[in-house]
């Protein structure tokens, strides 16, 4: 009825082999993996944090400089090891080969309620009648955004200059590296919002202020600075969840940005998501998305 | 000494499931997955194949075009259910966490280690001193390549035109609309590569050819078409496996292009590399992939 596999104890090499790498002991200072490094008999070995050393992670590296402010989202795994057993999740071989959903959509429905349901809970955003998008983590949607608010009205490209992209000094470096590397004739990376704010050159052309909350690198929650006709917004809320900062009301802006690295931790499952309110910039964004990496069919690898 | 989870039975609830989601028939129409559609007791559902319908895709939807070319690979599912004790996977809650490798790099070693095995077997691809990198399937890293390949030395942009990409009809039409929709200053699409051929006036512009070998749509062994200093080529080479054309011998030119897609049929686990001679270009498409996702960690889910 469903294929040739053998229903029972087709999981029981799966199983044997996570459980086998998840008891190898790393004196609490790095983690096996099975997609990671092997040893000599190839079986998987200690892939140790930084600073430390040795076949178990136990001997620390002299002089070493910690880094104590990447961001990467590490605090967070001693919550998963905790809730090992509903957190965990086996994927067949066969798991969704194809492109697309049975809709023909990129976007997975299901997640996407769960998406809905998580701030309806949480209170954080304000997701009725808005719409979706996902992407691999915030990085590519931080993109798409600027590419959709950049977009001239039907490719009348040579009618108006550039939009500029500001955000308020101090700002999370990629915005301004992401800007300029992809080197697009529709946007160009303008420096600090406060600067344009004192100009007044703003009222002139058009602007796309990034408005990080809480704000990374240095946690303050950023309010949006320049305002009129020419302004459009990208709130980037990747850290706004309750175990970062309070959550006074549901964000309510035309497009909210999140990410599961900082929700959950799982930064380097590459899982972001949009919330936009303007259903031409979601069409744009869903464009961007469809011809940068033909959708991300990403896999929730734990329960929210 | 590893955390707080009990070793014993931390599997058995994901197995369960698992277990249960793949035993729900859909009349092989159709597939149930657990992170899918749900019915109304919460409970995943079969998600039917396109012209079927009914709780188990038992019921043909009359006059229903059948998509008989999209190039989705569901051909493989059935040797993946075949194999579904070698090809399943447990993913711990805390699996790989981090934004980075233990090294620092966003590029599994290990994975590297493997393709560069997998080409040595197979023999469609020579990788010996080749640089290999990451990207969210061919079409991440075809745009990649576009970018690399065109980049002006030191930024002096205004002292050349754009790069002028082509490809000999039919080309895949993913080609095209990604490099008009991108908008670079850099590069942008000129079409077919026959008609440069004639013009000849390739020999006094930058071009970027795009060759795909088995061809898609038409599965044609393409050549180099456009020769000369200011030709760049990449080749697309995302069909050139066994199943599905004979390998006289190993690829060997600059820029080479692959995807688990067409290799194992996991398209919807967007994963492919390319294998690069010039370390250059390399290092250029390093910092696209960075820049546009920060890295793809992706999770290999089956053993090639």
């Amino acid at each position: 009825m469903h294929g040739g596999w053998k229903q029972s104890n087709w999981i029981k090499t799966a199983a044997e082999e996570a459980e086998a790498v998840a008891s190898i002991s790393c004196s609490g200072h790095g983690r096996a993996f099975l997609d990671g490094l092997s040893g000599v008999d190839g079986k998987p070995v200690c892939e140790c944090n930084s600073c430390f050393k040795g076949p178990d992670c136990s001997d620390p590296i002299p002089n070493c400089e910690v880094d104590a402010d990447s961001g990467d989202p590490m605090f967070l795994e001693p919550f998963w090891l905790k809730h090992a057993a509903r957190s965990s999740l086996v994927v067949p071989g066969w798991h969704r080969m194809s492109y697309e959903f049975g809709d023909g959509s990129l976007i997975s429905e299901e997640l996407e309620n769960h998406i809905r349901r998580l701030h309806s809970v949480v209170g954080n955003a304000n997701t009725d009648g808005r719409y979706i998008i996902f992407g691999a983590g915030a990085t590519q949607l931080l993109n798409a955004a600027v590419h959709a608010l950049s977009s001239n009205d039907d490719g009348d490209d040579t009618s108006s200059s550039p939009s500029r992209v500001v955000a308020s000094i101090p700002y999370y470096p990629v915005y301004r590296e992401q800007t300029e590397f992809f080197q697009s004739e529709d946007y160009r990376f303008d420096g600090d919002t406060m600067s344009r704010k004192n100009k007044m050159d703003y009222l002139s052309n058009n602007y796309i202020e990034l408005v990080t909350s809480p704000n990374n690198p240095d946690g303050q929650l950023k309010k949006v600075v320049l305002q009129g006709e020419s302004v459009k917004t990208i709130h980037d809320l990747a850290y706004n969840w309750p175990h970062f900062t309070a959550i006074p009301a549901p964000a309510d802006e035309d497009l909210l940005i999140f990410t599961v690295s900082k929700l959950t931790g799982h930064a380097g499952s590459r899982f972001g998501w949009a919330i936009v309110k303007d259903e031409a910039v979601y069409q744009i964004m869903l464009t961007y998305i469809n011809l940068s990496v033909y959708g991300v069919l990403e896999k929730p690898s734990c329960e929210f």
